[in-house]
């Protein structure tokens, strides 16, 4: 059995103000309407049918993840293990592989795919992954090489060595990222590739090679799953144990160490959508190579060249050239192309500036639903909130505000006090200062309010929670 | 005595996003938090202190000068002329002219000025209009002559004659917007200047002059005032008779063929403000020249130069060089700072493309204060509507909403159906479809409410008005 892994961690930080510390790269709206960890899991599906993914997220991340499954309609089956601290692949790949072997034996292959690259040619993946199948099947650690487009400084390099089968190779050397000079010359001999981070392996073979060459790791993990209690399809890694184990990557923990190495020379296109002109390349340019990401704004390019604007909102460029403008309704980026990976400098000042700017977006997501706020003065907040069948928020009150709740699309079971009332579009409620209430989706369609909240404080630390189906009362 | 007359006109392009047609230049946020009229008006009280101001403006723009001067805590007298229908200067000046002239008699001299010219030295501007005064006393028509900077290729030029008094010249010939090489060569020659567009003249010595050059527009102008009935402080000038005017600016009708022309040459700075650098300059620029007009938001610029930013909300810039970028929420600007002429072919594409946008902000200004909208769903539409101290919206009703009205600021009377309601923060009242009802503010502070409006459809033709302050019943 072939069984996907998918790894969503991220910072956030590269697509600001895309994307957030809570909204990482992922889940970011691409230029078509679709995001990356949908796509990658459309791709995992595909190579694997029938099998369950396994995702290895932050635990503040899980849910998005199975939004994401929901909003694709994907009810296949699916294993959460939940970081509760970042320890790079190596510790998130060892607990993936545990689980798989626990659950399905050391046969098992796992396919390792990040969630947040970018794969066009499906059927040129899929041959690549057989072809790596079979390799890992023969006992081989697999790596997806990537056949390099120009002399990149940012990506790690595979050598290749012998030929063992069609497109598979010996890894003569892993190089870290190199200097331009020697990226120039890998690219020009044509017998390098770029390292994907994209992995395949029998448990078997992976865990003996941890043992070997990373057993602190393993240990750790192993530690790990004996102390975190699994829940319905998810696992929240036992804080304490996991975070024993080293911050290490699986490359410079087992790969560059093991003999059974080998590289698949990928068929496939591939981007890791490092930064903006990665994201903005996704979209046929006009004759002037400008390019926006929601056509229906209408933006205005009046003398631009190689433009490209990512804003739901009317943006008129007027003169600019090789100029990335991103609008997020909190925020807007505009910046030259060329400079674009420097939004690191941004993300970093705002940590220190403005925290709150490098963590949401004025579209909240929650496990139940999402907030959107609309208004945040001095005398009052304005929320649309939103809902997803079958979901519920919280039972809660508050102590410094009262709010109005106005239904205005599908059906809400709203408790207000002692009361449960089903509301439908154009009915309120007021729900007093102090009083408890819970907002409550029984359909099968969404439901939305606009919420007013009235008051002396609005900050999200005066919820006390009563009752909670998410844990966090 | 001295009226100043404050012509108002402006279609709102030069500045857009900020300006818009129905909130043009005059009325844009200056980065100080002024605006230009008033600073204009302040201009006009200093050197006729006691006199009434004479506002022409189209009529749609009136109550924005009315809200202007209950901002700034303006009681001195006013009167409005608004015309139907822009016809230039001419036919506006002849307006006021005659106004004056029934009012205050023939030897009412008149000081001319734009609403949206900027100028800070107001002292400079103190003595000039002395000696323009004492000039039009003596039976001069005088313009006010502006020493250029830089050859400007976009301002009329007036060459100094004769000094018939210290800084005060006849006047040898008025120049159209010249070539550059011509507009040069009248810098260096230090004899010439821009022509500003502000004059004084005597009531007398206008309406002669128009007698004698622009009979046409003076006739058409005594039929409209003869057909316009006042009201309290207001005229709205007659559409037909007003309509029959000549379109012409009052250099072209009087002052190029006068004989009794004067100017003065200007002792302080001026700008017209036309496009977005000029604005721009009015802030101090950073070691880098980089400005922002909003210091609180926290705008980023990473290794720019010449960069202005003019937006309430976080942006960021980075490599980027002499770009001006304006957001107002609805509509975001990036410029080359040497293309912001260039903002007319915008305008001019949105007129066709998407209208609204060149007319309308988020906020909307009205005679009994503004509303904002929050949110413009499919299901629902939520604004922020605030009510001036004193004032109230129409009597009205909807086919197709009702609406939630929750007050979150100041005290309320509102009329819902047969019942009126005085209603304080966080009270809330329910309008069913088709139910009369209207929103008052009987105290002397503002009153703020949360609209939400559920329905089928939101568009603002679907208010029925019983009653009107404002005469829109």
């Amino acid at each position: 059995m072939l069984i996907p892994v998918i790894l969503c961690g991220g910072a956030g930080t590269r697509l600001w103000p895309a994307s957030r510390e809570g909204f990482p790269k992922p889940f970011v709206r691409l230029p078509d309407g679709d995001t990356l960890i949908a796509k990658t899991i459309r791709r995992a599906r595909s190579v694997a049918p029938g099998a369950p993914i396994i995702f290895v997220s932050g635990t503040g991340h899980g849910f998005l993840i199975r939004n994401a499954l929901t909003a694709m309609g994907d009810t296949g089956a699916a294993q959460y293990l939940l970081e509760p601290v970042g320890r790079n692949t190596a510790p998130a790949i060892a607990a993936a592989a545990l689980w798989a072997q626990q659950t399905h034996g050391d046969d098992t292959r796992l396919l390792v795919l990040a969630a947040d690259h970018l794969i066009d040619d499906a059927a040129g993946f899929a041959a690549s992954v057989r072809m790596a199948d079979a390799a890992a099947e023969a006992g081989s650690l697999v790596t997806f090489g990537i056949v390099p487009t120009h002399p990149e400084t940012g990506y790690g390099y595979l050598q290749q060595g012998e030929e063992t089968a069609p497109q598979v190779f010996k890894v003569a050397r892993f190089v870290e990222k190199p200097p331009l000079a020697d990226a120039e010359r890998y690219v020009a001999q044509g017998t390098y590739a770029w390292n994907s981070g994209m992995f395949c392996f029998r448990v078997a073979e992976l865990l003996a090679a941890m043992r070997a060459f990373a057993p602190q790791v393993l240990a750790s993990t192993i530690a790990t799953l004996a102390t975190s209690p699994p829940k319905a399809n998810e696992i929240t890694l036992d804080k304490e144990s996991f975070g024993q184990s080293p911050s290490i990557s699986i490359d410079y923990a087992v790969m560059e160490h093991a003999m059974n190495v080998a590289m698949v020379r990928a068929a496939f296109d591939w981007s890791d959508v490092g930064a903006w002109p990665a994201l903005a390349a996704t979209v046929a340019p006009d004759a002037h190579g400008n390019r926006t990401s929601y056509p229906k704004a209408g933006h205005q390019f009046v003398d631009c060249e190689n433009v490209f604007i990512d804003s739901p909102r009317m943006v008129a460029a007027i003169g600019l050239k090789d100029a990335i403008i991103v609008d997020t309704g909190d925020a807007i980026l505009v910046t030259d192309g060329k400079r674009a990976q420097d939004v690191k400098q941004v993300t970093e000042a705002l940590k220190k500036s403005n925290p709150e700017m490098t963590k949401l977006h004025l579209t909240v997501h929650r496990p139940w639903g999402t907030y959107t706020i609309l208004e945040d003065g001095a005398d009052c907040k304005v929320k649309r909130i939103v809902v997803y069948p079958g979901a519920s928020l919280s039972l809660q009150l508050h102590h410094k505000r009262s709010e109005h709740w106005v239904v205005v699309d599908g059906i809400a079971t709203i408790t207000n006090g002692d009361n449960v009332l089903t509301m439908k579009a154009g009915e309120a409620t007021f729900i007093p200062v102090g009083a408890k209430h819970r907002l409550q989706n029984k359909t099968d369609k969404p439901v939305a309010i606009i919420e007013t909240q009235v008051g002396t404080y609005f900050g999200e630390d005066d919820i006390v929670r009563l009752e909670d189906v998410y844990g966090r009362a």
